[in-house]
């Protein structure tokens, strides 16, 4: 404290330096504050950094599909998240996760001339053309899938099916999760898309 | 004003705080200012931000060609923009979209078992592999592409073709365009690609 | 000098102004110090630049493949990266260069009716589904991938086998690198994923 009133002169000039310390302080916080959305931006506030957490989100769903990871699968949803494969909506994990849970898995007991035991199939779902329109914490996706299977003695690939997807996907608590998918497929008329383009 | 003087001690300290707001001030504008560059690089001057912008344009682009949707479709490149596929340069939205128009679209006829009424094949094309070099505002891009059909009464998906893109996109008005666009098809001989890999 | 004197009444008030300047600087300082994670933030350090810059090494990696590019291919790996196609691992760029480029080309003799002299056929892999964990300056990557060929007389396009990536990807000198990729393949039984979704 002395060293302080030294080099300010005396008591006048101290109560000036006080002063002055409280304003430094004030003019700090304000640029500081008016620099946190630069830092954000960069962090999560950016539309690039949205998007690479929803391309990521979009590719854990494809993994958690194919490999019969329906919790992981489930976990890419909201918890009253809404999937829609044409048939209507199912809403909610728990929902969802017994509807799939429940479907017959074709690709388990092919055998290969390889391996003469029961050897499984394996399908992959791919998720390409990516478009998303964020707002906020909201972003509406559109973008097209496509599946391959190696369903034969042989595991020769196959291309099976394709469509498109439209989505939303909402920002909770950080983390970007499915509000609502719905699927559209073209190898089955009724669940086809229609001719009007879903993009913006 | 009193107030502000009786902090500052009269008259004498009173004209040194107003130099002193003055140079705060100026401490501000110069931090501040400093800091724009953060907050431009979070928000446009990134590659990841740059990047984003691209592959949603890339996706969009797809999505208005298999539709069918030609003006959203020419609304991806600039006014005089060049599309190349292989038969020489069209250049610019008009005369893009007159040559696309023209072009006889082959899966408006398909009939399929379940629907016996005329129902439409569908033809989807995706991108993939999106090697992009940013400077500025030109981004020299590559990538694959590959186009899916079910075209056939039982709308079976078939992988009917694949190549690659050499693009320039340009950054027009803060919006990133298709400048130039050629297309290699590696299905059509005389449109296949040349032996060097056209990347860097 | 002397406009400085002026300005600030004498020689008491300068002692303080000098002070006062001084401050002015570590303010400053401190300031633009807290913004700078910012500026990196949007450049270098957010998971959306690390990521766009992985997604275009992965793009690079299959041009360069596809394309024989040998030289390009084994640069998208550090120095002592590991290849694990399902055989071991092969380590370091010379190496990884030395066994591929004694593998033999098929696809380089197939005539076309269009060019009855000998025109290549052309493969092409491409990657999908890009999961990525980024960790500092290592990311864990999953990824799709599958591979067209048009390896017969009419060019026709067939998809001929797929998989996933299991990458370490680290940064060295500011680029991105393969550290560690191993490959499976869906088409050979013994090659193939285990049914454990290898994904987070």
């Amino acid at each position: 404290m002395n060293t302080l009133r030294q080099s300010t002169k005396g008591f006048t000039l101290n109560s000036f330096f006080v002063t002055w310390i409280v304003t430094g302080i004030v003019v700090a916080a304000v640029v500081c504050t008016s620099c946190q959305p630069a830092e954000k931006a960069g962090e999560a506030d950016s539309y690039a950094e949205d998007r690479a957490l929803i391309e990521d989100l979009q590719a854990r769903y494809m993994f958690a599909l194919d490999f019969g990871d329906l919790d992981s699968y489930v976990a890419t949803f909201t918890e009253d998240g809404i999937l829609d494969i044409g048939e209507g909506e199912w809403r909610g994990r728990d929902s969802i996760k017994h509807i799939l849970a429940s479907i017959p898995r074709r690709n388990d007991t092919t055998a290969t001339p390889e391996t003469p035991e029961l050897h499984p199939a394996t399908g992959r779902h791919a998720i390409v053309n990516i478009v998303l329109k964020i707002e906020g914490d909201t972003a509406y996706g559109r973008a097209y899938w496509f599946h391959m299977s190696n369903d034969n003695p042989q595991r020769k690939a196959n291309l099976t099916s394709y469509g498109h997807y439209e989505d939303v996907i909402v920002k909770v608590n950080g983390k970007w999760l499915f509000s609502r998918r719905k699927i559209f497929n073209e190898q089955v008329a009724k669940w086809a898309a229609t001719a009007e383009n879903p993009c913006w």
